[in-house]
């Protein structure tokens, strides 16, 4: 079959995909593989995928009848620049081809018919209307009034961490993991992910819009519930620390053979400023 | 893993879900593992699949930075009920959902794990960026100008021929069909997805507005180009019988072993009034 995509959708898609940012997931299934012995080369795929995943959620959540922003990673949205149905499309696009990138990389070898079905059908949980998507949904329901703790873990869970979990898992997936370490990799994905975002919500307070590449203070001008808004500043620093702690015990202890990488990680995660 | 939908998320993807239709694609999945004598559970999961992503590619269709409808099927459209943002989320929950359902079928034993990487693969493929999605966006861009019947046959071909050859091919799979059985399902798929296209812009122009749950003449109104305007209605009509038989020519012969019940489906549609 070939591949012809309108021209004005695959510059569309390009726009997001390229903006730049971290990487961050992709950095994370490359590494899980690479802390269980796998090679890159079976990880790419999957590194791919996440993302697609990753910059069609923000591309969509960008929308004017979600979030409504003009900028992201410092550049316009991509509705700002191709319209709001072409940003729809380009999403669903992104979407829709990271599933393809995974089930081709497992009818031509690369994985494991399994590996791919396992990778494909946790990508699917993760991202879905019981992850990732139902995060998007519950945020955009509570700003009518979230108040409590639990509320915001649901939606930080679901809007972060369950792709960082499938991050780390997709990794552990194309390295041949055993269950011990699929276990140990997503307990190291949840503390992980939550330090991530308290973070995030701490330098949208307290960091520097250039390096930022968003307004600071977003947050607060949009009412949104945070962690320093809803326990404090300090608090919300020490447990940042605490579950970075708990997220390298995870893998501490040898059923991770080479950790060493995905704790350099996570240290770097905690010290960022941007 | 247990699964935690919000309410209004989950409610927003059942409305659209359940919202009728003639249930046209997870039909030819059934009927296509049928014909090969494959069994209804086999094929379920691509059955289940495809509803949902068609679903979905409505839900995002009709939103107003999109086609701008506000009936679907006799009813308001998801938008209209839920808010632009929940609809958005919706369709995108639909579509993650609809690879997961092959894809935990591919782990629970119901598909082997070729059968349900192929047709992730396939599925993913032809909804996506070089398929659906490009054909939509094909249609949105070509609303500025389009002119010819190559750019008109591109744009069915894509927006609805893609997930009926799917249909067909997904059945296949799920019976285990050799290359010429998919080969013959494919052929027969294009066809029947072309005269069904053109027969829907017929009864845009000429049905019943009660029947069909939409306005007659809305294309017109929306000055968009279609087969009756381009070659007229009598060569439309023509159009729509060649290829008929030119669809059940192609499962014919012996190649696919129980064909009567689509052609049969073939017959119905070319015959429809709604």
């Amino acid at each position: 079959m070939h591949w012809d995509v309108p021209a004005k959708l695959r510059e569309s898609m390009q726009y997001s995909l390229m903006a730049g940012g971290k990487r961050l997931r992709p950095v994370f299934v490359l590494l899980a593989a690479e802390a269980l012995g796998g090679t890159e080369r079976a990880a790419m795929p999957a590194a791919c995928a996440i993302e697609m995943i990753h910059t069609y959620s923000l591309v969509h959540d960008d929308l004017p009848a979600m979030d409504n922003d003009d900028y992201r990673r410092g550049k316009p949205t991509n509705h700002k620049i191709y319209g709001e149905a072409m940003a729809i499309l380009a999403g669903d696009g992104l979407l829709t081809h990271a599933f393809h990138v995974v089930s081709d990389a497992g009818r031509q070898g690369l994985l494991s018919p399994e590996s791919a079905i396992a990778i494909v059908a946790e990508l699917s949980q993760l991202a879905g209307a019981s992850g990732m998507v139902g995060g998007q949904a519950a945020d955009v329901l509570g700003e009518q009034g979230i108040t409590s703790r639990e509320e915001l873990d649901y939606i930080h869970r679901h809007k972060t961490g369950d792709l960082i979990v499938f991050s780390l898992r997709a990794g552990g997936w194309a390295a041949g993991a055993t269950e011990a370490q699929l276990e140990a990799l997503t307990r190291f994905g949840y503390a992980i992910g939550l330090a991530f975002q308290i973070q995030d919500d701490i330098l949208d307070v307290e960091g520097d819009e250039q390096k930022l590449g968003k307004a600071v203070n977003s947050d607060e001008k949009q009412q949104k519930v945070t962690y320093p808004f809803l326990i404090g500043m300090a608090a919300s620093k020490q447990k940042v620390r605490d579950l970075t702690e708990d997220a390298k015990a995870a893998i501490a202890g040898g059923v991770i053979p080479h950790p060493e990488s995905l704790m350099a990680l996570a240290d770097y995660l905690v010290k960022r400023d941007h």
